[in-house]
């Protein structure tokens, strides 16, 4: 099935670029999306072809939206004073389903890295100290993975702010639902740690 | 993130109807698309309005393809008298991808199921029949699934085209690689049976 110019086998290809899918899935995706032509595949088009035109970073705090400055910076309610910091997009929208956060957001983009040459200045650090004064910014709550490299951000990022605002991160401990038994040593020794009173 | 009209949650919601993607991979995907826009996205929109202008099933066989009659139905030398009748498409190219089949293809579109209410007219086997004497067709090999449906259809297929042409069917065994051990009862009968000489 290597046909050249062939628009189905290109379309395979391209969607096993797709996280998540390879060749074997994206082939099952395609045929079911031949199958499904007028209520799945061209809907489907359209709503990438939307995106690709609409899509873009806020200008702000690096959320994507369709419009430069995202619906979260535009929100005069969302403008609290508290700024949570978060790696990804993908974060956003994790803090965001969970419904409870009620500031803004400053996405920085990946993590610093020195083995991938990502450094402060790639990773909209300095963005998020002008916000600081231009939103008047009373506390940023550090949410980065529990990860080496996002702790190691978060220290950064930290130290970069000390004295000019309050600075939180999210509790480490058990997860709602959780069992001890399996839980890793590291969660145990946090949630030990910061044990509170009953 | 449930807001109407926007265009990336309606791209998620689409995306999640893919087979192999949830709602969680399918926000992974629309991320990534976003990331990559001009290499991605856009040209994955494109395909996929490609496949849904051109994509049809070939009158003939069932397969999918970009014209009324598929290029394997077209080709003189695959016209060698073998037809190959299998479930669905995506065993049609499993067979292609082996590159060791030279005739044609005959796609059922699913298996006979008396639940379902799937009889042999919504199964493209009276096409089947039509197609013996129009190509001259010397043998009929059946290559489906080795299931219980999968065989009964064989059965049913057999029943009728008994006397008319010569029946094949894929040979059952141990998967080249298989280790015994790990191999079901069925199959070690099955394979023990069709023992041969070494």
């Amino acid at each position: 099935m290597s046909r050249p110019n062939d628009p189905i086998d290109a379309l395979i290809a391209l969607m096993a670029r797709l996280p998540g899918l390879g060749p074997r899935s994206a082939r099952r995706a395609v045929l079911h999306l031949i199958r499904k032509r007028a209520a799945l595949l061209r809907p489907l088009a359209e709503a990438m072809m939307a995106v690709a035109d609409s899509a873009r970073e806020c200008l702000n705090c690096g959320n994507v939206g369709t419009e430069d400055i995202c619906e979260i910076c535009r929100s005069e309610a969302r403008g609290n004073g508290l700024i949570c910091v978060v790696e990804d997009v993908s974060d956003l929208w994790a803090m965001e389903r969970a419904n409870v956060f009620t500031g803004r957001y400053h996405v920085l983009g990946g993590t610093l890295s020195a083995l991938d040459g990502v450094g402060p200045d790639q990773l909209r650090i300095p963005q998020l100290l002008t916000r600081l004064e231009a939103e008047n910014v009373t506390e940023v709550i550090l949410a980065l993975n529990a990860t080496v490299d996002g702790q190691t951000t978060a220290h950064y990022i930290a130290d970069r702010l000390e004295g000019r605002v309050a600075l939180s991160s999210l509790a480490q401990g058990v997860p709602i639902g959780g069992e001890l038994d399996y839980l890793d040593d590291g969660t145990i020794t946090a949630a030990l740690n910061a044990r509170k009173r009953f």
